[in-house]
């Protein structure tokens, strides 16, 4: 009987890790891509007395700038959702020991969610007075960490984990993401309120994640 | 006789998979430049009569989301063929023990197309209904995968593969290789009838090559 | 008592590593696209005279080229920035026996800083005449020297440091990063005569931090 | 006398090897995004009567491609560009037992250069017709290759090459690029014929850089 191809395909997870880096590296760096600056020529434009005096435009200048604040809001919570998964990702792959054809395209999963961010995150900035846009920004929230769900239980079950820590690394796992998940959707749940307080409550919560201050409940999960 | 460059020149398995890596980063983010936000001045202007009330603009944003279905589309079958390549061209280079100089530049061949994917994924995108765009993204499923069969065919009458894999890795890679293909210009047939039937039809072939059903046939190749 | 998931988080060094040599190669690349060529048909609606000869043609290029000179300036400026943050974090990362989560935390604050420099820059280069654009600019020479203070102050007191390099690694980074920091703000102050006598300072005191020519007191730091 | 900033600065040869590939993968996949798609709305405006007919519109898309053939052509040269400049620069660090501040700062100068290979293409793509953009171009096969003329002659005398290498390692190199700046250099002289003919002449010269055929002349450097 021939060898099959998905007998003899190796993955390594050295290179699945250099891959992540890679994509996170170039999503952190576009996010910033958003923030445009305006041409000099619509600043006179658009202040035409301003331009007169030296210090006016000055002050046009920094009114420019203010310009772009639901755009840098929207950049800090994305950073963190990138870094948050970037960690999260990172303590997944180091408990491998080895990969095999599905983790790798559990992960590749994961990675096509993690390249969306930078799109959400500018429909957001754009929208960011409606729910429909931030709906669409909390589904790329829920979807890696649909997909780590995914990965670190199809790994269990795959006995990939190095045996000492698969149960311990299954169960914590799984109890933080269902707890940040859980989180995030109660989050969402204010945008009827307002859409600006629900952004607030997810940056609240990923500070949590980022920072873990041991201060009990925040260090829960 | 003094020595000659090309004598002299070693280049790393290590640094072609870092390069590698680097590039299938970049083109997997890239893919998503292409789905562009919408200017929320856009809106208002498409829409003037639904920018009146909230709920109305909710709406208006879905039906600007909804416009983007397409894009979404192609993205989707992009970062498939980007992953199938990436993890073909890892299971190839995984089984080679040394680079040569010119295995390098078959390699580079292939990243060259790989960069094209972005390219012919926007152009499909924004032509989807037109056979010559989806010709054109064929010829990119159809040149990496023959750089692929090159660099096998190439390393295993170079000696470059590891002993005991280099006669079934070949026989397996190329049997793989060919079998896709023919299967990709299978699917590109379909065009006359339709191209979004062809785009599923590939989009399905792609699906059975990253899950590898254990149904027979689908597990043949 | 279960195990909680900041126990068992683990991040590693050369993963840490890899996420910011390809932050660093995405803002280093990225700079340049702010090099925007003109469209040829810009070229003969500028210069409908010219368009008439061919050797007047070149001169138009040559015209288009040199407005590019101030884009050209923050550019050069800007890869130098990049150039000494990358080395700096090197010389830490390098020094680091371990990672905890907290400094992975204030690593990531660090690349978010640098993510920011294609921004300034853009920023900068768009007004560089305007005093609010230079000190925007200034900023993000300030915030990834402050969030290296804060690392290498944390790894010091967390004892993530190898022993033998802790204490002079600490002062001599300290006393580097505080000095260069002031000569950067005195430069900055020189804005009230011009931006690019400060442009020109700042350009000065990087070329002395990248070069480091030995000779006294130039090689202070 | 305590210790100086530059006496305990360590910079690690990985390190390079991991930002340079990071800088080469994003220039190369940056270069297709010169290669813009025109927007389906501007095919109509066009070709208002091709587009009566199905097969004339396909006629349409076939025609607006044919217009990208200048970009592909300078696409070509510059993957081609990158790749010789990345395999030359792997030579050199492979050679290198040790990295010290003045080399890394060498080896950053010549990323510099390489980082502006995108705009010159594009500026070449938008101007193929002039002199002066071809000048430029150019300029950027001399500089990257000036730099790593000064990294070889700098490491020899630094010490920096294994020692049973670093004579033939020095001579051949220098032996390489001097030769391949010459042949640069002849073939931009043809501009004065057509810029078609040097670029054509400049492909040449690199093909055989990449290919290195095993005959007589063309395998001397």
């Amino acid at each position: 009987v021939p060898a099959r191809y998905h007998q003899i395909a190796e993955t390594s997870p050295e290179r699945l890790a250099a891959l992540s880096d890679g994509i996170f590296a170039v999503a952190m760096t576009l996010l910033v891509l958003d923030l445009r600056v305006p041409a000099a020529s619509v600043l006179h434009v658009q202040h035409p007395v301003w331009a007169a005096g030296a210090l006016q435009s000055e002050h046009a200048v920094l009114h420019v700038l203010a310009g772009l604040a639901p755009h840098l809001l929207t950049y800090l919570m994305s950073f963190l959702t990138l870094g948050i998964f970037w960690t999260g990702q990172q303590t997944q792959l180091n408990t491998f020991t080895r990969n095999d054809r599905n983790i790798t395209w559990i992960q590749l999963l994961f990675l096509l969610t993690v390249t969306f961010i930078p799109f959400s995150t500018a429909l957001l900035s754009e929208y960011i007075t409606y729910r429909a846009a931030l709906v669409a920004y909390w589904l790329n929230l829920l979807l890696p960490g649909a997909a780590l769900y995914l990965s670190v239980q199809y790994a269990a079950r795959a006995k990939l984990i190095k045996d000492e820590s698969a149960a311990e690394m299954r169960s914590v796992t799984v109890r933080r993401i269902v707890g940040y998940q859980v989180l995030y959707a109660i989050s969402l749940l204010f945008c009827v309120v307002s859409t600006y307080l629900s952004i607030t409550l997810i940056v609240l919560v990923q500070l949590n994640a980022a920072i873990q201050p041991p201060i009990r409940p925040l260090d829960r999960f």
